[in-house]
C-alpha cells in the first residue's frame, strides 16, 4: 500500500518538492525534475539520468558532485515526458554536451530520444546510454537490448566519476557503455507494489511462491518458483549472474567485481544482509573479490517485496571510477575534494508562447475539437481501472493511469487554448504536447505525437471539413507508426490502428455523416483486432519482456485505441 | 512479511554476518555484535549503542568514525543480553570509559544496566544514556521516562561527534543528555510488521485507520484515527512536537532544529518526501529553520508501515555536533579528516571456563535439574504462539519467542554442563546465563537471574533436598523482584510471583511429596493472579506504554510464570 499522499496525480511532483526542501545543498527544482543546486564547471559534460518516479533513490537521489547533473522525474513508473527531459537537460547543459542515461524501456527510449533530437537541432552534443543489465530480459548476445534495473546505480556512478575526473563527452560515453556492458543483474519478487490511490497491488505473487526475474515497474517475474531460504535465493542469483562472468584477461577483468544487493522496498535491511552473507561466501568460492559492495535500497519500486543482485565485472578503469568520491542526497562515498561551488541562481524556463491569431470559423471548429477531448478524458477516466488491470498482467501496469492523465492534460490544455482564442490547429498541437507531458510513458508520447500530427492537418484560419477529420486521424496513426517503430503482429496499439486505417479507407467522405459512419465501422474492426492480440506473444512494446506470460491477455494500448475510436465515431454521429 | 531468512532463530546473527561481510572497512564481528574494524585512539571514550535487531540502520549501521564504537545486536526487537553488551563494551573500551546508549525500554535498561555493573566492578567508568524522545509515551515533565524511537539517531550522532572532537566521558555524557532532552519524536503507523518465520503481523491497523503514537517494536499506536492526507499527517506530527518547543533564549535555542522524517520500513521515500514538503512549509511558518534535515529510513521496524517526525531543538553546541562529519555503514556526512586507522587485529573473547569438580550425588541431582529444564523448553515451545499473541495486544510481541529461545538455550547449556560432569549449582548457574543470553528481553534477563540465584542455593558437592527446592524457587523470585524493580499491581510477572511465594509458605517441607504439593497449590494461586492482571492498567514493564490499551489482556510474563510453576509442580509430583 501507498499510505502517504495528497492527490495521486500530484504524488510525483509533491515528492520532488519535498526532496528539494530536504536537500537544498544538492538539488534545485526545475520544470520536469531537478538539477544540481550548485554551479558546475564550464565545459563539463552534463549527466542527465532519469526515468519514472517511485524508484528513489533512483534517480533524483543521485544528483550531485561525482554523479548526476540533473534528473527528469516522470510520473510513478512512467517515463518523463519529452518536455521534462528537455527542460532538465537544458538546465544541466553547461558547454560540454549532455549524456542522457536511463533504463532501457520503450517509453524512456522514446521520450529521451525525442528530447535528444530537439537538443541536437539546437546544436547540443547529446549521447544516449540505455542501461540494460537484467539478464532475464534477453539473451547474453543481445545484452544491450535487455531492460535496465539496479545496474543504473553503478553505470551512472561510474559515468559520473569519469566526468568528475575530467572526461570529455566521447570518453564519458565510452566508459558508461563499458560499465553497462560489464554489468549483470538478476532479481526475485515476493509481492507487488500498489500505486498511490490504488487499492490493489499491480500484481500478486502466490503465497509461498516467488517471481523469478522481477521488473522494477510492478512487472511480475518471468516464472514462479517456491520461495527458498535466503541462502538458496542467494545461490540462485549468484549462479544466474556467474553464468555470464567474462574471461579473466591481463589488463581486463581479473576477478574483482562491484556488488550491489538491492531491496525493492519492503524487503528490509536485515533480510538483505542475511542474503549477502551467503553471496559473499559464494563469490569467495568463485575467486571473486567484492569491491565496496552496497547492500540496501538503491532502486526501489514503491513498496514492492523483492531483491536483486548486481555484479559489475571490473577492470582497473571501472574500479577507479566505482570507488571515486560521490556526494548526492542518497549516495555518498569518501570525501569530495573541497571546491567552491557557488549556489546557482539562474535557471532556464520555457517561455509561454503566445496563441496565434485565428478566424471565427476555426475557433468555432476548435470548440468542437475541445468537446472530443473532453469526451476522451471522461472515457479514459471510466476505463482507467480496467486498462490498468490488463496492463498489470503482462505489462508495467501504468497504461490506465497514463491514458487518464494524458487525456485529462490534453483536455485542460485545449480548454485553456480555446479560452485564449486559439484555432483548430493550435488547440490540437497544444493538446498533443500536454498529453505527452501529462501521461509520460510510451503511449503518452505516441498519443501526444498523434494529436500534434492531427493538428497539422488543420489550420487556424478555417473550419475543418469531414475529409480533414479522416485525414487528421490518418496523420495521427501515421505518427504513431513512424515514432513507435512497431509492426503489425508485435502486440502493440498498431495491431488495432492499422486494421482501423485499412477499414477507414483512403477516399474522401461525401459528408460528415459518412465520415462518422466510417469511423464507427472501422472502430468495430479495430476492437476485433485489439481483442485478437490476446493470442499474440509479445515481441515489442510494453509486453515484450514478459513474452509467453502475455498470452491470453490483449494489448491494453490496442484496446484503449479501439475504445476511443468507437467513442469518437459515436460522438460525431450524434 | 519477512521473506528472506534461513532459520528464524539465526536471523539476527546471520544479518550481523552479512553486515560485516559488506562493510569490512567499518565493522568487525565480536561476540554479541560489532565494533569498529579499525583501531581507535587510546583514551577515547567508547560509545556503545544498541538494542534489538530489526531496526537497521539502527544500531550496527552507525558504528564508525564520528558515531558509535560498537553495537551489541539483540534478537529481533529484543534487548541484547547482558553478555552481549558486556562483550561488545569490553571490545570497544580503550581507556576512556564507556557510554552505553540505548532506547529507554525495560529490557535494555536491565541488560545494559547489569553489564554496566559488571564493567564497573572491573574498574571501567561506565555512563548510561537512555534515549526517550517519544512524546506519546509520557508527559513532558517526565521526558526522561519516555521510550526511545527515532531520537536515537541525533542523540548518538551528537554524542559520537563530541567524542570525535575530544570530549572526555563527563563532557560526552553531558552533551548526550542535553541532546536527548532537546529531542522530540511523534509517529503514526498504518500496519504492523511480521517477525521472520511468523505468518501474521504483530498487529494490524484497521483499513483506512492509522495508529497514532507508534512504537518501533510492533507496538500499536496509543489511539486509532482515520488516515489523513500526507499533509494532514504532517500537520498532526508537527503540531504534536511544536507543543513542546522550548523558549528561545540568547545562547540557547533560537529556532534552529535538526529534523528527521523516519520511515519504519514499508512507507517509501517518495511518500516521506511528500510529507516532508508540508513539514518544511509548517516549520517555516513557525519560524523554525531545519538544519541538515534527514528524510529516509534510519530506525526501522522490519516491514512496518509507518513514519515518525523528530526535531532536535538545537543550540550552537548541539548544531556543531549534528553537522560534524561521520562515516559509518549507513550514515555519512561530510568528510572525516584523513587519519591512519590501522585495521584492528586483536579482540577480547570470553574464555571457556572449566567445569568445577562435583560429587556423584550432586551430579545425579544435576541430571534431575536438567530434566526440569528440558520440560521448560518443551512447555515454552508449546506456549510460544499464545504468549506471543497476548504480548502483541499490549506489549511488543516478543514474549513467546523470548521464552522459547531462553528455555531452549538454558536446556542446551544444562545438557552440555551435565555431560561435562557438572554438579547442581554449576548446571543451574550456566543454564541461567544461557537463558539470559538466548532470550534477550526483560523476561530473559529476569529468568536468567532467577536460575542463577536458584543455583547458588545448591552446591556441587551434594544432592539437593526438598527444602532446597523451595529455597531455590524463593531465591529465584527474590532475584526477579530485586532486579526487575516492579511492585505488585503494576501488571508484570511479579503479580503472579508474589502470590505464588505467599502460598508456597516459608517453612521447610517434610518431604518431596509435600514440596511438590505446595508448588502445585501455589501455582493455582499464581494462575488466578496472572489471569486477574487482565483487569490492571499497566504501569510498568512491557505493557506500560500502552496504558489503557492493555486492559482486558493479562500480562504474558505473569501467565508464563504460572504455567511453568504448574508444570514444575506436576513434574516433581510424578
Amino acid at each position: 500500500m501507498t499510505y502517504l499522499f495528497n492527490s495521486p496525480s500530484d504524488f510525483a511532483a509533491d515528492a520532488v518538492a519535498g526532496l528539494v526542501a530536504a536537500h537544498p545543498q544538492h538539488v534545485a527544482a526545475v520544470h520536469g525534475g531537478v538539477v544540481r543546486s550548485t554551479q558546475t564547471p564550464a565545459g563539463q559534460v552534463a549527466l542527465v539520468i532519469g526515468g519514472g518516479s517511485g524508484h528513489y533513490p533512483a534517480f533524483a537521489g543521485w544528483v550531485g558532485p561525482g554523479m548526476g547533473h540533473g534528473a527528469p522525474c516522470g510520473n510513478i513508473f512512467a517515463s518523463p515526458s519529452t518536455s521534462q527531459v528537455y527542460s532538465v537537460a537544458k538546465n544541466a547543459e553547461n558547454g560540454g554536451g549532455v549524456i542522457l542515461g536511463f533504463g532501457n524501456y520503450a517509453g524512456d527510449v522514446l521520450h529521451f530520444g525525442v528530447a535528444a533530437e530537439k537538443l541536437r537541432a539546437e546544436g547540443v552534443d547529446v549521447r544516449i546510454i540505455r542501461v540494460s543489465d537484467d539478464i532475464v530480459s534477453n539473451t547474453p548476445e543481445n545484452h544491450r537490448d535487455r531492460r535496465g534495473i539496479a545496474g543504473d546505480l553503478p553505470v551512472f556512478k561510474i559515468a559520473g566519476a569519469a566526468i568528475e575526473a575530467g572526461a570529455d563527452i566521447d570518453e564519458a560515453e565510452r566508459i558508461a557503455w563499458k560499465a553497462n556492458d560489464a554489468t549483470r543483474s538478476f532479481g526475485v519478487a515476493f509481492d507487488g507494489c500498489t500505486l498511490p490511490g490504488a487499492s490493489e497491488p499491480l500484481f500478486h505473487v502466490e503465497k509461498g511462491q516467488m517471481g523469478v526475474g522481477l521488473g522494477i515497474h510492478g512487472e511480475p517475474g518471468v516464472r514462479d518458483e517456491p520461495i527458498g531460504t535466503a541462502s538458496e535465493i542467494a545461490d540462485l542469483l549468484v549462479d544466474g549472474i556467474l553464468a555470464e562472468q567474462p574471461e579473466r584477461t591481463e589488463g581486463g577483468y581479473q576477478g574483482r567485481a562491484a556488488v550491489i544487493l538491492n531491496g525493492l522496498g519492503t524487503v528490509k535491511y536485515e533480510e538483505l544482509f542475511v542474503v549477502y552473507a551467503r553471496v559473499a561466501e559464494r563469490l569467495a568460492g568463485a575467486g571473486i573479490t567484492p569491491v565496496r559492495p552496497e547492500v540496501g535500497e538503491f532502486i526501489t519500486s514503491l513498496d514492492m517485496a523483492g531483491a536483486s543482485l548486481t555484479l559489475v565485472f571490473l577492470d582497473e578503469e571501472l574500479e577507479e571510477h566505482w570507488l571515486a568520491p560521490v556526494d548526492t542526497p542518497a549516495f555518498h562515498r569518501g570525501a569530495m575534494p573541497p571546491r567552491e561551488d557557488a549556489p546557482r541562481t539562474s535557471f532556464w524556463t520555457a517561455e509561454a508562447a503566445e496563441i496565434p491569431a485565428a478566424t471565427e470559423e476555426s475557433r468555432t471548429y476548435a470548440a468542437k475539437i475541445g468537446a472530443v477531448l473532453d469526451l476522451f478524458e471522461s472515457v479514459c477516466a471510466r476505463e482507467e481501472a480496467e486498462l490498468g488491470r490488463i496492463d498489470a498482467i503482462a505489462g508495467d501496469g501504468d497504461h490506465g493511469q497514463g491514458m487518464a492523465y494524458g487525456s485529462k492534460g490534453a483536455a485542460a490544455a485545449a480548454r485553456a487554448a480555446i479560452e485564449g482564442g486559439a484555432g483548430a490547429r493550435t488547440v490540437l498541437v497544444r493538446a498533443g504536447d500536454a498529453w505527452a507531458e501529462s501521461a509520460g510513458g510510451t503511449s503518452g508520447a505516441l498519443w501526444g505525437a498523434a494529436l500534434t500530427a492531427a493538428g497539422r492537418v488543420h489550420s487556424d484560419d478555417a473550419a475543418g471539413t469531414p475529409a480533414q477529420t479522416l485525414e487528421a486521424i490518418r496523420a495521427g496513426i501515421d505518427a504513431i507508426q513512424r515514432l513507435g517503430g512497431a509492426k503489425v503482429g508485435q502486440k502493440t496499439m498498431i495491431d488495432a490502428a492499422v486494421p482501423f486505417l485499412d477499414a477507414l479507407g483512403a477516399q474522401d467522405p461525401a459528408d460528415g455523416a459518412e465520415a462518422s459512419r466510417r469511423i464507427v465501422e472501422a472502430a468495430v474492426v479495430a476492437r476485433e483486432a485489439a481483442d485478437a492480440t490476446a493470442q499474440i506473444t509479445a515481441e515489442k512494446g510494453r509486453s515484450r519482456v514478459l513474452g509467453e506470460k502475455s498470452l491470453g491477455t490483449p494489448d491494453p494500448g490496442a484496446i484503449s485505441f479501439s475504445i476511443l475510436m468507437a467513442e469518437l465515431g459515436a460522438h460525431l454521429a450524434d
